[in-house]
């Protein structure tokens, strides 16, 4: 075993060294080793085996105002967990479950049995698909494409990292919902997987050539539904397209978060909100929570049927988990970025 | 009768005549003047008596992508209007009516019979009320506020340009429904006024000292609703001091008005959007039309119980409507600007 290895009385856990100034590099978090936690009365012992890495941890190491609190310096790194329980003090859940919760970038978590959820395995599904489709992933796609983007037949729905975890379920929803469906992603090999396999109408690279002129000859009947990752200079582009009533769900601002502390440039189109009498909405998934087995149940129906298909890039070891969130913003990773910790039960 | 005055037999028109660089400045529109227009089945001759004017007016003088069409070089101005039916071939309306529409910058207009709204008097009200609060601008005002903002009792609303025609109108009603209200205004006495009578819980002169401290100290619990009548830099400290879920009905963006051909620069706090989960949404009151008895029953019994205040500034002769354009801007005039056409009947 390595020296970054993981043990079973040992709890390595990645904490907030300090706040980073711009890319989330190597630095800001620390590994540290301690023994495991103890639990107190309704709480669960879990072994974490999977880690979510998402464009929020870059928000919650900085100390601004945001939706949740910013993770304190010195406490252990924020994120979405799958794991097993080991040991329990609470009568809702039993050794050997699988749960999902905050379990945070670390080996073992104490959490209270109130704060997870259980999984109930689907036939036919690996676990990893309770982190996509199934999880936070598949749900910010539903409620915010389907409750803010409010799509009918018919309409054009535009989506920004849409070779990503999120955007590339919401593409897939929106051809469900009868849409015309157009997808903005980084590649020439990402746009033809939007199209080719995911039956996207249109895909436009935004590193290649003007993405005004793309994005305008993708969307010959304008833009009803926008769907935003991103933020920055694509927003603005989509915002010159809105037809009347658009709807733009706001869910990520990816491309402005390393810029968290100076303050952004702003939509410079911001006046088609007027213009077009635009609804912006911006948007966390969990304002959803009570409803998140709807939206379940029908990614559920769609999975089984074959509607819809999503990736996993799964990486190995907590030791990297710093690592994997930088690809994350580098967008060269293949699907929804996991890091395994430990084996699956 | 002086070389720019009326006459009964000669239809003075303001027309478009080139585009405006920046300020709707002298030049832009041209005085024409013709004979009576001719009216033909289903429609009738109005004389023009009160011309409505309003920030939207330098919207329409672009050729930008807008909410309505330009107003084409060479064409009369638009323009909402109070006026008496003199001549009709409709069965709906009768000579002596007085009716409100588009009727545009000029002493005559042609209309169809359909496109326009017969005034039933009540008892008390001046004409001119037709053009406040019993009009277009009562009308956004109530559902800018009501159905956009959508404040609760208890929650702080803001509202800019708030001395204005629309903002001190949304001031009252959202004092009505329970709110504490803080209006943004251009002058010391605009203030005074905001709260001695009308009963604001406070106003912040934009013109003295830090907005952002000054509106930070009069919403010492955050923003819920802000009612946006002028974009720029006052929505950008607006969106910086918002609260989860807070609503901005966008009803006007004066302050880059003429800006308009270059485009903005965008809020540069827009990333408040996804952290507060907030919701942006421009309207005009036009989509609101078939609600407008709704509003206009709630806002007399307003103003028959004295809930409500308004003014308006007249100022005499369609020759000078181009001057009256400027005053709006300025912001020196003393309530909704309104030019005097001809004599009440």
């Amino acid at each position: 075993m390595t020296d970054t290895g993981r043990s079973p009385d040992t709890n390595r856990s990645w904490r907030l060294d300090r706040r980073p100034d711009s890319d989330p590099a190597d630095g800001n978090l620390r590994l540290h080793r301690e023994g495991l936690p103890e639990i107190a009365d309704g709480e669960i012992l879990v072994r974490n085996v999977y880690l979510s890495i998402d464009p929020t941890h870059r928000i919650w190491m900085s100390d601004i105002d945001q939706y949740m609190d910013p993770v304190e310096l010195g406490d252990v790194m924020r994120g979405g967990t799958i794991g097993v329980v080991e040991q329990t003090r609470s009568s809702r859940l039993s050794v050997g479950d699988i749960v999902t919760g905050q379990g945070g970038w670390q080996d073992y978590c104490a959490l209270s049995a109130r704060m997870v959820r259980k999984i109930e395995l689907a036939s036919g599904l690996p676990l990893t698909a309770y982190m996509g489709p199934l999880g936070n992933i598949g749900a910010t796609a539903y409620f915010g494409l389907l409750e803010i983007g409010k799509p009918r037949p018919g309409e054009t729905v535009v989506v920004s990292a849409a070779a990503g975890a999120v955007g590339s379920l919401v593409g897939q929803i929106a051809k469900l919902m009868g849409c015309h469906v157009v997808g903005i992603a980084g590649s020439d090999e990402k746009c033809a997987w939007l199209t080719d396999d995911l039956g996207f109408d249109a895909s436009v690279n935004y590193k290649s050539g003007s993405i005004y002129d793309t994005l305008e000859a993708a969307c010959p009947n304008g833009i009803d539904v926008y769907f935003d990752n991103v933020g920055g200079e694509i927003l603005d582009t989509a915002l010159t397209l809105i037809n009347l009533n658009a709807r733009i769900a706001t869910c990520g601002l990816i491309s402005t978060y390393n810029d968290l502390e100076q303050g952004g440039q702003g939509p410079k189109m911001y006046r088609n909100v007027l213009m077009k009498r635009a609804t912006i909405r911006g948007f966390i998934v969990s304002d959803f929570l009570r409803r998140y087995p709807e939206a379940f149940a029908a990614i559920r129906h769609w999975l089984r049927i074959g509607a819809l298909q999503y990736r996993v890039d799964v990486r190995e070891g907590l030791e990297h988990a710093p690592d994997v969130l930088k690809l994350l913003f580098s967008g060269r990773h293949d699907g929804k970025l996991i890091v395994k910790i430990s084996e699956e039960p």
